[in-house]
């Protein structure tokens, strides 16, 4: 089997490249066709995963396959951005069959639950390494930006945090993840592998929220991304932190907050918004949770119950550092 | 220097992310926001390049950055798209600051001269690989695919064809360039490392051309693509194919014209569109040349200049062959 046959085979005929209502041209030709809505811009981002740094070399493929869509389809989550389609460059390192039939199954199952259609890619020869470009559609002058911060606006996460930084050492082989009960162990693999993309929250925050962003380095280093862009501070207040119970399964307290705060890979959304507009919100999204306020002046501060300042630890994970 | 001050120094100050008409939102968020103008299609296309398989562990990175980028627009060319925004996905072992210096240079001349923005991406540690994703605006229900030929159309190419074939040994160190005239030198390695995409070519075939795709595996096996896409056989006639003068002055006559059926990395524009057309395309554009034309049927059929079938050797780079 040839490349051009094998791109043929695992990927045009997978269910993710069926279809997609806004997809005029799909795989097969130089490039593909997308038609974006009157009235709206195109939202794109682009998200790599490499063998050995951001997965163990011996990950699911299954598994592998959701991730690497779910951690991309989640940029849109956080612009308000309904997803149109991804392309997919894989870099593989040698043709393993049931390797790319499980990975373009998992690809299939996250993209239907998105409602993106795969539309194009390359597959190349070479160390394994995923590089999936997402496009959706947002309304024009309405996306949900990093710099919309405004001073008095409560500081709110999607739901809880911790679970998928919890989940690592167990995903990397550090630890056994059989020693834990089913459930736990279901729990924490699940936050890693199967995040799931915001999109439903991130489009009714359009119009409401004033900034936002998904959760991807850890949440004090995220928020600092807002407050650095907003040219505002951030203080949090680290007993309204939401902390995942199987975070709390599987650590001590201190270090279940500490993966809660920088532990990344949760692709919640943080989010600002009018105080006034928090009722509703937590209405509407019963996991949503008030951690902070937005103030003058810059960069991130964690307060504890009795409004004093605590040192932030690790601040999120960075490569090259 | 951590990562984001790495992407904020090289890749958000660099010349190419400047600008660009149609870019409502650059890096530094979420997603990047795109205008499609109205009436238009979003075409997106993605190119991977990996050290060691698609260019040499050692390759200039100012020509590599030039290459990463042309490669993937002339797939916008190919498709009579004009480009809007780029993401980069770049993958390295380690930061090397006169490295990266270079690379963005040469990614930002051929991103100036192509017309087309760097919007944002993601750098990744981890062996070295370039994926870029274009995007381009093309009239809607007018871009030139593959699958449009006509029996009765002439097939032609936009100009001379085996430089970037002919220029491997010597790009790969199997051969010595320095053993050649100077002249030489600069064409062969010009052909393959700052190969020009056909912009101007493929907007002016929209509305003349029945089908239409650059040449990246060589001409006899991306004419092929044609020939299955639009359910027809594509004849070439051997003694019509144009060699370009760099390859036949670093290989034999026979060799060169291998190079110019087989060779690829060219990126010049195969197309097909009815004879009566040819005059004045020609006319407009000088290096247009008829090579053959489209018959029922289905293959690629070489044939000499007495109509003889002539067997077709190499057919194209295949990964994983």
């Amino acid at each position: 089997m040839n490349e051009f046959e094998l791109i043929q085979h695992f990927f045009t005929r997978s269910a993710c490249a069926q279809g997609g209502e806004n997809i005029l041209l799909g795989i097969g030709d130089d490039c593909a066709l997308l038609q974006i809505p009157a009235g709206q811009s195109c939202a794109v981002s682009t998200d790599t995963l490499v063998s050995g740094i951001h997965f163990p070399e011996q990950a699911p493929a299954f598994l592998l396959g959701q991730r690497a869509l779910a951690v991309a389809v989640s940029d849109l989550a956080a612009m308000g951005a309904t997803p149109v389609g991804f392309t997919l460059a894989i870099t593989l390192p040698q043709i393993d069959t049931p390797w790319l039939q499980a990975f373009s199954e998992g690809l299939s199952a996250m993209a239907l639950q998105c409602g993106i259609a795969l539309i194009g890619g390359d597959t190349t020869r070479g160390p394994l390494a995923i590089t999936v470009t997402v496009m959706g559609a947002v309304p024009q002058s309405r996306a949900l930006l990093r710099s919309g911060a405004r001073v008095g606006d409560v500081l709110c996460v999607s739901g809880a945090l911790g679970a998928a930084g919890a989940a690592v050492p167990y995903v990397v082989g550090e630890r056994d993840v059989h020693s834990l009960p089913e459930r736990v162990q279901q729990q924490l693999l699940a936050a890693y592998w199967t995040p799931q993309p915001q999109l439903e929250l991130g489009r009714y925050l359009l119009g409401k929220a004033h900034a936002a962003l998904d959760i991807s380095d850890g949440l004090l280093a995220d928020c600092g991304h807002i407050a650095k862009a907003s040219g505002v501070s951030l203080q949090i207040q680290q007993t309204q932190v939401p902390v995942a119970s199987a975070a709390e399964q599987v650590l001590d307290a201190h270090a279940a907050l500490q993966s809660a705060l920088s532990g990344g890979d949760d692709y919640q959304l943080a989010f600002t918004l009018p105080a006034s507009a928090v009722a509703q919100v937590q209405h509407d999204f019963p996991a949503v949770r008030v951690i902070g306020q937005v103030c003058s002046g810059s960069g991130v501060h964690l307060v504890n119950a009795a409004g004093q300042s605590v040192a932030a630890l690790r601040r999120g994970y960075q490569h090259f550092e």
